[in-house]
């Protein structure tokens, strides 16, 4: 994937997404002339994807002094271990004291959901995944949120935001609301394909009013060649999507010739569900994922100073000093 | 609380954050020239306190046709059952139906967080509890979590947006790095006490440098009476912050004087670990919450279309029509 | 209950289903020549609800000597504690020796199935009850297993010779295979209504080719005030019936106006599932209970002799003489 | 071994073992001039061994039309993985409707006791097993309980009538009973020896009145060389048989120039138990198993329709169309 | 009971069973002419039964100044809390610190017999305990255990030096040795009878080479009313002593007229076995107790510094200070 | 390491120590002129290894008739296995019967804490190990327990006579205490090096007053090259040692230039401690072992006869006859 180009915005410039006390640390500082010249380190408390550190890097572009400044740091999508240092930056204190919030911030957040992501894929033994969970963030991170399942390894996503920040195409079907509205599947499925370009894929979702294995064959016979997929997300309270369904509609399918039509499974997926469909034997065609990347829980990151104009130093509980870790990168 | 005034961002109305089905279903609907009133229903998977309405109501006042809308809900902060229904729209689909994503996302995540800061505020039975979780999240969210952990029963939170959303102060201490780069902790103190509006309560933090029991009673000689706290935040490779330190600091100040200097603690709190120092006898005057508010799963919302033209419909797997509440108010 | 008359057969009579060492002692005690009034006692190892013994009494009234035996028992039905003797036979030796093996037998089969059928009894709270499980057992024993499960407590059984026993009429609903072989549901269904004899229920079976609550409404439509039940008996492979299937059914029935018809539930059900439904609020009319019952483990019966010629006596582990028990009858 | 001839009964034939439902269809079937040719499959819910389908064949061989059937199966004894097709029929489905049930039954119940069989086999890993469990079911299934027990690999059975179909000799001891009515266990061995043909061998029960090691001494006095075995059965009041009095009556009696007596166990015999007394090296020559097989669960078999008329079909969460196994013989 | 006089040996005195750092800190502070008044406080790790004090205060008196001290301590048998302070000294400390190590491992390892002892007598709910542990400690303590298992509660102990300590006659029945050397249990209890003083009690053991029951009637028949108890040992072996092996012996005695021989039970009793005995209604007359409370773990026990020359300190972890504790009596 | 001259006391050669019913036996027996030459066999009930050996040589060479006695054993430290015999005596019974308990008794004391102690050697993989937990046994038993401890391997011991008995010298460090009592941890350290011999290694104690890094430091500049090592026992109140202290205290001792001082960790020292400090990477470079070896549970030893004037006998349980060892060595 291509990185995209990131904006930092005026909030967290300003610092009102920091901790106050560490407003009243550079006030502070700034008072008494206190400038020296410090090496932090961040690191994550548990293994990991790391995400989001492009962002990162465009928030110090635009605070840290050019002719005095080291940065080094892993590469956006790398793996990471438990307390591994992935960023260090060495300039005056006052210049990036009081980003130490939105650094971690953004570290935590995007790396969780990475890692989420990544979890899936490798259950998911090269089927496809796209990223649903987007009804389970506030709007405000929607973007940056699909963008990490990307970073992860998602090959789609829902949003039209996070589909524009990972620079690919959104990824939809047909969400049950239109089918009721509309009163009928096929005659939802019909107008999706009379309106929709061409390059979209057909992707009727098979559950709302009908037996999943009926409406499947219904949809494909009123679409015939030009349907790309069914979606199956039989709710729980219908004992949700079993392996047995999947082979049973593929079965059906088969009988009735739509070999071509391919099954997509979404509905509460998460890793152990993934290789349950896979170890059952149950031939899916791709997954939807939603809250267990949307929902997953940021990783802990810490920020730390290790010198202090040039001497190693640390709080009790550290070992002063630079953390030495061959994988970084001098970014800056 | 007095509750603020929320304005949606023009990527919500624009859609940009919604899922891409749902902006293809609208453009289908109106090109087939159907736009029936429709009642979709919001509903928890599981308990909690309903946080986000207040945001989701600013976003529908936008949209609805204020002629033809009828808007039913819980207020913030409310507790709410599973299943519980607490929003019901009822309006011409193609107003709403786009945002979907955003009410879901909303609610999820703002709930999600409140429901946490109320799990904390149950178990410290009365002690004030400061959120402090803001580098848990991605800078773009940093307000709405630290206003649902106040809406949840936070007594204060550290973010300067945060608190100015939930119309009240920020709150905080000293962090280590400036400790740190001012090489002693009784030397912060002191600065910070030189330069810090009266009104700021002065709270050292104890466990940089040295023994937290001996670093207090440096800090409490060098204050005396301007003292207002030491936060305990002892690392867990220095074993955490245990009750007995919690009390022999106590001891150790009132034998030395210093009865009216409070003690705060942070440093991986949660309900577990408060009802511990609680049931332990420890005398903590106030609790740092951090990750347990901030990371905090998001609860699932679900939106489900119960009645389209007046007529009862739904899905499989739920019931047909509205679901009567008397909990709910009209709110539109 | 009215209770039945038992003869035992042959095979029985003749020892041929005995143990061979029992009919080795018979001969050698006979060429000995020792035939001493000896009592036997008879005893469960766990508690349950005792179901055999009107057979085993006709087995004894066959066999023992008119005007030298003495039998005490309890009730067919009763509840029996673990250990507690309930039946206790004096007589001559020789003439009952021979039946050990059946009348364990008997008592350890049935009592197993009566204590099975009593415990979904107990889980069902007055909501009837069938035995549907014969296909869990050899033909053999249908008879006397759907007896037993009466005896436990169900309110019918479905196999003819099981109803016979039990002095009742057996119960049945539709099978898949008459759905399947007439190529619909409510196409059986109409042929079910014509030729059946008025007092016959309709019970349509609703989950063979389409959704069930879709099927439930097609053959209330088609039979009207006719029909009694709906039977779901949704498989493992569609996430088996739900509470919340039951209820959606419910709904949409009473919706339609066919609030007078019924909803039987089928399908792995034993208390468990039972309780489920119930904590549940599923409003469930009937269940047709299976291999609960019908595969239910036999309870150990143990018969121990412990008087010889008058005198107490017993094995290593048992207490020599008669073991008082009030709850007994004299009923030989 | 040599398979038996079996005749299937009168109620069997006639339905009244049946399903009422079945008997229904079939009169409706009859009355609508509808009897097409049907594929019915039957499959186990769980892996085990096949025990009952000879049984099975002599019935089918009486019921279905001799010009217009297919029978494939899976031979007697044969393992059966989970969910496999064990017995296909091809018919005019009047022909065998009706015995679905006793198909069902005849499986399940045979099939789970020849199952536990094989598991105890197993586990004793080439020490001989005697089926000695008759008293734990009715006397009626006496016969295809102690059969099953030898075709899922026992030596041997107790009962007269099930050897009789197993084809063998029954097998059997001395029981308590005997011993009491004696008064001693010499004096009872002593009588056995007397009057048993030589072909039966000697084998005496050592727990009833003294010590196992102390009285095992005693008969292999009076016996000599006549004596084949002890038994120990002592019961759990007194602790159970343990390897340990295995190995030490072992001992003693070979201290006593006794070696050619072998040691058989019975009481609570099940895998775990044999592991147990292998594992921990105790000589057992034999063992006598007793409910863990007789009150084997038994194993649930599904029969199902999936062809009518040519046509492939099957009710929801199967696959339509026959399933192919190539391990079916064609036995009709 | 009556308080035994302690004497302490001179390994203790001169120091040698002490920590030589305690040794080589006298030396030291010696040296240096310091020798303060402090103050040491001890407490347990664990809450139960303090034993071992009247042994400590021997050895204070013997140290500590007459004029110079002041020692408060619990009572010797009482209960103690969970890091309650059980002992305060104030003495020049040289005058005891060298016997920190000795006060720490007195109380300790008695207070750990006694609470054992104690869990014993609060499951036997007034069934006499007998303790039989000494085989299981070195002999250089069986003295201090035996006396430490009765001040915990125990009627009475097997070793001659214990009870002298505890000041009661020694417990005793009659080893399996014994009857081993001369070859018959009842052979071996009619010389115990024949030699033993009348006011020993005569107690079999009736395990050894035949059935505990034949074995207790042959012991009963032969000593008819002078025979006070039998004792059950059956060894796990032969499945230990079970309470339905209780029941039958008492049974059989009742039946042949020994009502009056009591029933004595040895062998792995621990509080659940005892529990497992008096909940299964056996007739149990008295216990024998062996390793449980031999085997007992020591109670940790600290002894801590909090006071110098009056003033109060304390290290790192530790409150500053004199502990309250108003249950401490002076004792010195 | 070379054993010891061991001395039966008085107590044990007149049979103070043992169970009172083997005197009475030896009284009866010696009536009775009954002196049979035994065999008496003692294994322990699990594995482990052997301690105690020699002393129980030493108290039968004091008492078996040298021109009547045949004792073979295992040698002091080796391995045993469960039940396997470990010493065999034959000799006349009255001899040596009334030793049995001192005989079970030192072997079980000894073994516990021999085993306990190579359980820590074997976690610890070379790293050196010192016994200190002489405060949690009574005193007597002091110079048994630290002899044992070695015995198991541990490198040293912290009392004087238990490092007498081992041959070695007693190993220390600086107690609390005298810190407490001088006030400081330097000006402890301080007088320890102007008093002790130059052999004693000088190891400071650096958790008392201050935290653990500052004080290394400080006691390192105080006393440069002479300062051995330091010891962490940082005590529960305050999180104990983790593995991340020790780390940090070998960084910062590193930096400021003290690489030849080791870190000795002590406190709750246990097998599962030490594998946490080595899979953590912590450089420890010695530990203190206290309770865990001087608490740890005995092992049961039992003493039977297994031969009575040559001829093989045993009680109930037990295999009569020697029981071949080809690991026993001829010793007396």
């Amino acid at each position: 994937m291509k990185l995209p180009k990131f904006e930092p915005s005026k909030a967290v410039l300003f610092g009102e997404t920091s901790d106050i006390y560490l407003a009243r640390t550079i006030d502070i500082l700034r008072r008494e002339g206190l400038n020296p010249v410090a090496t932090m380190q961040v690191f994550p408390s548990r293994a990991g994807i790391l995400c989001g550190i492009e962002e990162v890097k465009a928030l110090l572009a635009k605070v840290l002094p050019e002719d005095n400044r080291e940065v080094w740091a892993l590469a956006e999508g790398k793996t990471m271990a438990a307390k591994e240092v992935v960023l260090r930056i060495t300039a005056p204190y006052q210049s990036y004291g009081l980003y130490e919030t939105a650094i971690d911030g953004i570290l935590s957040h995007c790396s969780g959901w990475a890692t989420a992501a990544k979890e899936c894929v490798e259950a998911a033994k090269g089927i496809p995944l796209i990223s649903f969970g987007v009804r389970g963030v506030h709007p405000s991170v929607v973007g940056v949120m699909d963008y990490s399942a990307v970073v992860g390894g998602c090959d789609g996503c829902s949003s039209i935001i996070g589909a524009k920040l990972a620079g690919i195409e959104p990824s939809g079907t047909i969400p049950h609301a239109m089918i009721i509205v509309m009163g009928d599947t096929v005659k939802a499925t019909v107008a999706f394909d009379k309106y929709m370009p061409p390059e979209v894929p057909r992707i009727s979702l098979v559950d709302t009013f009908k037996d999943e294995a009926e409406e499947s064959l219904r949809v494909a016979e009123a679409l015939g060649e030009k349907l790309n997929s069914v979606r199956l997300d039989t709710p729980s309270e219908r004992g949700r999507v079993t392996a047995d369904l999947v082979k049973e509609v593929r079965a059906r399918m088969d009988l009735a010739g739509f070999k071509h039509v391919k099954i997509f499974v979404s509905g509460g997926i998460a890793p152990e569900r993934i290789t349950y469909f896979l170890e059952s034997g149950a031939p899916v065609d791709g997954f939807g994922v939603g809250r267990y990347i949307s929902g997953a829980k940021p990783i802990d990151f810490t920020a730390d100073l290790h010198e202090v104009d040039g001497k190693p130093i640390a709080k009790r509980g550290r070992i002063p000093g630079i953390t030495p870790n061959p994988r970084l990168k001098r970014v800056m």
